[in-house]
């Protein structure tokens, strides 16, 4: 890129654009456009998130306003962060005026139009564009998403279930089926909005499990394993809703296909994640939240179960990091030919 | 009385009638007759709850009912948990057919009906109950409750606020003005709806302050020493919003009028509450606000901080037993003549 | 039984003790007799848990003691709360006095010697007593719970594990392997010590998954399954902590058997748990741990993975109610032939 | 400076200490040098901190050392965050070989030095360098900050008190009398300790109110009042524990001395705080914690209590930032004579 490019956010008043404000705020090789809202159009950006104020007087601080394509196309690159239904309506105009698109949503993050329909609840309403979309994980996509138009970044459950799996399955270590994966989210994932069931005394000092087998991520996590592994893989997969603001916590149950050893496994993730600016993974420990809390990192660990010869994968994420706002980012950074860990360390 | 009361309640969905309901199904001398509630009405009382069902088939479950004036009337005794504004449309026809009530939101708190007006931000509809309602703090309105047909429960706040101040004020230990009232709460507080600043996420890791030194509590607490003191009592008073679901802590900054000794001060507690069952003060131990919750309980401890001549008066409840559900129970108690701890211990 | 029995309590002052004794003080059939504390030993009861207490006073409240088997000897029921490793030290003499015991600890869980060793990581020095013992799972063992001398109560992830599989392996509609428990806790359920590892800073806003695949609760939940059923069961279990102070979240994933409808699933769990006083169990409902908490229920809900012929069954139980002094004290009916339910409803 | 200056941190294994690692590692004019830790020593900084590793190598990860002299004289600067009654131990060697030092304990915040042992209950072991530290609150100290070679970082309760109440007593806007300050702290204020009173299980769903006016802020918070205002300024000063991480939320009673508007109190930080860059005041809005949180920012908000003639201050602050490390690498950044926010946005 020769001149710093400008990007703008659609959707900025929720968590996700918030967060996307904070890093784009300090990247220093890129310039913040247009601030999209809805409700909240012509609020100023502080108003909303006074922890993003810089002072006391707000001079030239950033209003949010209500979208529009032509706004939109003074920027280089939009990030989309709507609810699910609502990229798929702006985004054919915007990639017909040559704009690039990272959509944090759900819209275009599988391939066929009926699963989406049958687990989004409502229809596509652009299903043509669904195979031009490109899937936002970087450490499996880095070369298409390089020269893509519209990445499709990755749900924060398939982020902390994707990346430990593939490895394992590429190598085959691992079945093809019997993996169950148990993940557990903080409240910030299901967005800002006023649910009585998001209430504080609702939620504090309880846990749920919810949309138990039929959670919309299902299919996400089984296409893309299957596509990139080039076979059928399924998935049991319950998320569950935790007292915490951020974080994701997944735990996964792999049969093995071969009587492997630990250090087989962590040989696995070395000969795949080394060089992965954003991947931790040992032997020894295992992740906590409060490790990966606040930035791009995803942390795996590791046990076997030799009584049932199962392995047992723990993984760690920030929802709103490389669950959301950080892999979109990341993806960015990929896509301007920037150094992919600018603005993330 | 003869036969078992019947009780029913206004507003059991919210978190006060829960609570209610918790207390009277374990009550043995009373009988719970219907339970009323707006939106939920026609829905069995264990969908909203599901903690208080008693096993797997539900069978004769209560069902949620929307109100009316003919089927309270059913019960001798009817309470009332609704928003501020609602009790004064029902509270006239149900004392003309000659029902007791206990409300305890605040439309019967305050005698002065400008003054509610002011504070509550809509007219008062039955200016003329005002000084008919007697205020439910049996410590000190014992005698008038008894024999009272409308009984004003106190705020969460007040309760916490009056029940330390008021034998210090009678005895003149403590001045009549610059009295500072800090209050902490947690999110039951605010009752049981979908505020997105009741949200889990902001609430979480946070505080905040709000409607300093406006907040209707503060007359309520004002008029009521003021009442019970025969003198002009006035307090600052600033509630705060805790990351918490239930319990209320204040900490009250009092200046002395005399050079009392921390001895002096516990002898005007005993004085005045040595045979409440529901009062523990303490010369020793500072309050916290897991020792009062899910009991009726007020605590209260206290420092003399002799630099600046002040009283620091500490005191917890748990918002929903002692600060609104199970003082309205400790009234039912003392208006039907039964023992005041009865179901509360 | 004639006259009142007397319990005692050896480790109340730990969160287990402590919920002993206040499900004891409101049961109207026992008399608490002496209550055993170490490093509390000579506190007034009341200094150690101030919210039990019931005045201002402290009058006549118990005395922590040190342990002695004479001053035990004078109940005739002994609950023993104690780390494991240290109930085997006691449990002897009291037994050859003539006393019943129920230990709350592990001590006594499992019959295998070798195991426990393994598990336990120290030896055990009462091995013979492995199978004088009983397994405390009221719903289960009930007429052996009736007459038994030396009760293990059982451990709160096993009974949130135990009481979900049996009916349905007993019925053959699940598989006897590939069995995976995903079990939260709540910090309660480690004990009340002084951890840098529980500290509030450390456990706030994170989870971890622990002692993976070597939980000690992992061969209590085999050999139970295994001596009911009568065949091998072997499951996979990983434990995991929350930041709540109670509760257990067990998510099971177990492979179908048959071709089995919710139905199906809804009347294996109607024809064993339909007269249980203390299971909830629905077709509809997800449990959520706030339904449970400070109840002596065990809630279950149920789904079916069609895609992987997985069936998902999701329990949720208190820790310190069913998880331990709820089902001790449910023990303690049954053996004094009382009413099972009394003094925890 | 002309080359990169070398700071090292004695008590790296703190949270105050971590923190600073956090915000040194990414501040571009200073390098670390030495992370010293006692109990710790030896072990690899990211075993203790695995937040902070930044890939799955670690090779040249930092180690933690045990304390030397020799070896801290090889930095320009020592960040001393040890507990009170340790840093004045090693600081005089220190000094006395040219060192420069900023201690964020409470060892050299008093001048006095009976009134250091009587709050801190040890005897002081370098009197003699009480008057010469100084005491390191950039927006009253900054030219003494800029020479000192021993500064005193503040207190996180003090901060936040004495920020909000120096303008308005140098302009006697209030009186110096009569002053209350409420203040409110998450649990990583107390250190990174076992103490049970500081578990997860003890903190949770509860508040406290400690060292009620004894607390050893209080005569730093009078002290630093009275310096710079020349006037004998007396506040009593009450701090609660709170059941969050991190966050101080303090509210002030202040009398006014004077018929003060709104408008007035805002121009009187205006002409105190307007280049102020780490200062946020606001006429209309009141601080919450989570909007301070993670950020070097204190908030002011402010009511008047017209009917008490009281002026109600509200702050907050992050108490390991600006209550801690960030203040302390804001002092660095004035004594090396860099930007002052270097490293803090």
């Amino acid at each position: 890129m020769e001149a710093t490019p400008t990007v703008s956010i659609v959707g900025a008043s929720g968590y996700s654009g918030a967060e996307l404000y904070s890093l784009l705020s300090r990247h220093s090789s890129v310039r913040i456009g247009k601030l999209f809202a809805n409700t909240s159009a012509g609020k100023p950006f502080f108003d909303v998130f006074p922890r993003f104020s810089v002072n006391s007087k707000h001079s030239d601080a950033p209003v949010l306003e209500q979208y529009s394509p032509d706004a939109a196309c003074s920027s280089e690159l939009i990030f989309i962060a709507l609810p699910s239904g609502e990229a798929m309506r702006i985004v054919p105009e915007l990639l017909q005026r040559g704009k690039r698109i990272i959509d944090l949503g759900g819209d275009f993050r599988l391939k066929n139009v009926s699963v989406y329909e049958h687990y989004y609840k409502h229809q596509h309403s652009s299903p043509a564009l669904l195979n031009q979309a490109v899937y936002g994980l970087p450490e499996w996509n880095r070369e298409a998403i390089r020269k893509a138009n519209l990445v499709a970044n990755p749900g924060c459950y398939p982020t902390s279930a994707l990346l430990p799996l593939l490895p394992l399955l590429k190598e085959k270590v691992i079945r093809d089926d019997g993996i169950v994966i148990n993940s557990l989210s903080g409240v910030s994932g299901a967005g800002r909005s006023a649910s009585p069931e998001m209430s504080f005394a609702e939620v504090n000092e309880s846990v749920k499990a919810y949309k138990v087998a039929v959670h919309q991520h299902t299919p996400e996590i089984r296409s893309v394993l299957s596509d990139l592994t080039g076979r059928k893989i399924s998935v049991s997969f319950v998320p569950h809703l935790l007292p915490i603001t951020r974080g994701i916590y997944t735990s996964i149950y792999a049969p093995l296909a071969q009587d492997a050893s630990l250090e087989h496994i962590l040989e696995v993730f070395r000969s795949h994640y080394d060089l992965e600016p954003f991947i931790r993974f040992s032997q020894e420990r295992i992740p906590e939240i409060k490790h990966v809390t606040n930035t791009n990192f995803l942390d795996i660990g590791f046990r076997i179960d030799r009584e049932n010869n199962m392995l047992i994968l723990i993984s760690s994420l920030d929802n709103l990091f490389k669950g959301a706002a950080g892999q979109a980012v990341q993806n960015m950074n990929i896509m301007f030919g920037l150094n992919e860990t600018e603005g993330l360390l």
